[in-house]
């Protein structure tokens, strides 16, 4: 039996999210299932970060167990073979201790959130950003931003589902930047809340379009409350970017 | 009647290229069937370049004419609300002179095409892309890109169904980076003959994956023979990146 680690790339659009549901096709199922035919035994895989419905990934990293003796190449290779109809790709296998934990063992976890700001509806990134036509100061969004660096109590960008212990979290990086027509939100933190990067993206929108003060994320920080935040910003437009160990 | 200059947005996966075809829905019958939905009168288009099946378009320029008075965001508007079922977006609108024309007054085109490069298949990308999973080196390939700039006779460039008169043009950029996993090629020129831009990458990607030198391209290109040069790349890599005048 051999442990392996997967980066994985996948657009979310079809899936009902990273986790296994009843009422439809979930990245877990084609991922397992895929292994399931290359391996000729059944799969169990963990991720590093259960991602939500239609929300992508360009580096999400899962662990699962083979017995059948094989190397790397054959692994990414034939796990893309039987992932094809799906729009989900393995980027890189590697062999792992066998207790290799890809949630517990994950020292960080990158995300990106791409707004698409123009009047116009997206044509080729149909389904990949969130389009806000209301023109967004990035400048403010990003003095915003430093509000919420550091260790803090972060109940009021919690989604009410969460089911994390703590509400507390450190985030290392929070950065809001101008690239062409698209404003590209990077968050970092060793672990996040249930909707974290969505509800602090959605109040960071209302900063951009000028409905509130940057310093304002100070109070809605500190008042530990989710109904002082703004809205959670839609699924499409957030990417895990990766994670490390 | 007033002369309106449309600038596109479109992804040409769905569609059988810009042009009206009978086998299957284009670019300009969705656009046509849009302009006919808000002006209640036939419409007709005439483009800057006529894309190929599933070439796309981050900004390309159209003109029609609209007798129904109105102005520039509404006509935006109205297109868009029409075209929604479509992954086509009208950018920019402008009122210009009624002799305006989309192809003849055009003075530069700039295409870019989009190599993935890596072993893995796309997921995000798929379809977006042109993926060659063999290392290709940017500097050769860029190398070799200088041999075509300027005032040639691009016959060994030229699709076999081409109508243009002259196979003589002037290329006045192209540029090969490399960009993350991607090479990106950027094409400028007055105007360009059917196909020119993809049998250039299919040339280039020969270079740089090493079975040709650069210094063969200029062969190439003396040879005057369609049969000296590379296989023509396939679409998804290409957008028709904007047009001006």
């Amino acid at each position: 039996m051999q442990r392996w680690k997967l980066t994985l790339e996948f657009d979310g659009t079809p899936f009902v999210g990273w986790q296994r549901q009843a009422h439809g096709i979930s990245v877990q199922e084609v991922l397992e299932q895929a292994i399931c035919k290359f391996a000729g035994e059944s799969a169990k895989t963990v991720t590093a970060g259960r991602t939500d419905a239609g929300v992508h990934a360009r580096g999400l990293v899962v662990h699962t167990d083979i017995s059948r003796p094989t190397d790397a190449q054959t692994v990414c290779n034939a796990l893309n073979f039987y992932l094809k109809p799906h729009p989900v790709s393995v980027l890189l296998a590697e062999e792992v201790a066998p207790d290799f934990h890809a949630r517990f063992w994950c020292k960080g976890r990158a995300y990106l959130y791409r707004i698409s700001n123009r009047p116009a509806p997206m044509a080729i990134d149909r389904g990949r950003t969130w389009h806000v036509r209301r023109k967004l100061d990035a400048t403010s969004m990003n003095e915003a931003a430093q509000f919420l660096l550091g260790n803090h109590d972060f109940t009021s960008f919690r989604a009410g589902g969460c089911q994390a212990k703590s509400p507390i979290r450190t985030l290392d990086k929070l950065s809001v930047t101008q690239e062409m027509d698209e404003i590209h939100i990077r968050a970092e933190a060793r672990s996040f809340l249930h909707h974290q990067v969505r509800n602090i993206v959605g109040t960071l929108k209302l900063v951009g379009e000028g409905s509130w003060q940057p310093k304002k994320v100070r109070e809605i920080l500190e008042a530990c409350d989710r109904k002082a935040a703004g809205p959670t910003a839609p699924p499409q437009g957030l990417y895990f970017l990766r994670a490390w160990y």
